[in-house]
């Protein structure tokens, strides 16, 4: 096996991981939209579909951290190489944990199904919508090794945090209305932490993104430090 | 240099390593106790002394970062090895986040010390001594590389997760009885949240010493999955 085909078969083996971590974003911003859905349009069964579907996000995030580990381990990458190795190792973890956080998304929507409406969820399904495209920005900049696109994903989750702030003013009012509201209220608050959380999620990708691509940290700006 | 040298030399980085994440983790145990701390005594300087620490865990997560990307590109660590280095990166993630959640913490009880006291936080102080047991024992189970111990914590999150529950529910009865609670209780909710957070973050590091001992993934039992 000459030196050429070793250097094919890595380039291989960090496609697949560069493709399987795409599928598991694309299965991600699938449940967002659904989980959201099944709040808005009262449909349980749509939810229960979100909370199955995270089983198979789990799966999902074992083998891509196994194929990482057998990268590291058998085919030694340095530099560029090394740095995507790591960071997939550190994506897929975010990935696993909003594909949790769309399953509680989907576990309050079946519990306020049982109730009866509180009102349209106003910014909740625009929240959605913000939350999907940072994630989907954030995942662009990775494939593509993108640092202005990433970049842009960490200005834009101050959006997110104004809608969620929003939200919890507006259900603030609800509550304070009638209190009969408040149960129904609060599971709505959570709902719009769930998302802000799912957007905290893709902006932390993102910044590891931008540390891919320059070798460079910026998630602490403020230190002024750097990793070469 | 002959072999003992450089085995000696990886020795002396991986120690390295797993002290720094140590110092970090003690840092991060700190901010929690100090955080909830400046809730309950209303001592807003100590909030203010735990949002300046969050700096710190941050060029702390910056340094360990560094050193297990050098580790992994000049040491080339095989099995166990591979997997603390792999482990320490993802680890220390989750100490950050944790120094964020804490820093969230400080910032509402500034908010809450310049109102009239709501009453004593009853649970509040609980969670957070159960949240920093967690915590110790998580980073205790990854240092002594004992997955009993690690096991113990993932069971212990439900203990918080019911705590939680209790602040809640004791938060919604302050807003039914009077509507002028509200914005205080929705502020102890949230700490309350972060809290959990917190321990979710404690669990996920537990799951991930489980899969460095055994090199078997028990994150998702369901699955019935493993990587050797």
């Amino acid at each position: 096996m000459g030196r050429e085909h070793l250097s094919r078969q890595f380039d291989a083996d960090l496609d697949e991981i560069r493709l399987e971590l795409l599928e598991m974003g694309g299965t991600v911003e699938l449940m967002i939209g659904n989980a959201v859905q099944a709040l808005v349009e009262r449909d349980s069964s749509l939810a229960r579909l979100v909370i199955a579907t995270d089983l198979q996000i789990n799966r999902m995030e074992m083998e891509i951290d196994k194929k990482c580990l057998h990268l590291l381990a058998l085919r030694q990458p340095a530099a560029r190489d090394l740095r995507f190795a790591t960071l997939a190792l550190k994506i897929v973890t975010d990935l696993e944990r909003i594909g949790d956080q769309c399953a509680n998304i989907a576990k309050r929507a079946l519990e306020l199904n049982l109730e009866p409406p509180l009102n349209p969820y106003a910014d909740v399904p625009r929240m959605a919508q913000a939350v999907n495209s940072l994630l989907r920005n954030a995942l662009d900049a990775f494939v593509h090794e993108d640092p202005q696109l990433a970049a842009a994903v960490c200005v834009k989750d101050r959006f997110v945090d104004e809608l969620d702030d929003q939200v919890q003013r507006e259900m603030l009012t609800f509550m304070i209305e009638d209190s009969g509201n408040i149960g129904r209220a609060m599971r709505i608050n959570s709902v719009s932490k769930y998302l802000e959380r799912v957007a905290d999620h893709a902006t932390n990708i993102a910044e590891m993104v931008i540390f891919m691509v320059n070798g460079k940290d910026i998630r602490h700006p403020a230190l002024g430090a750097s990793i070469r």
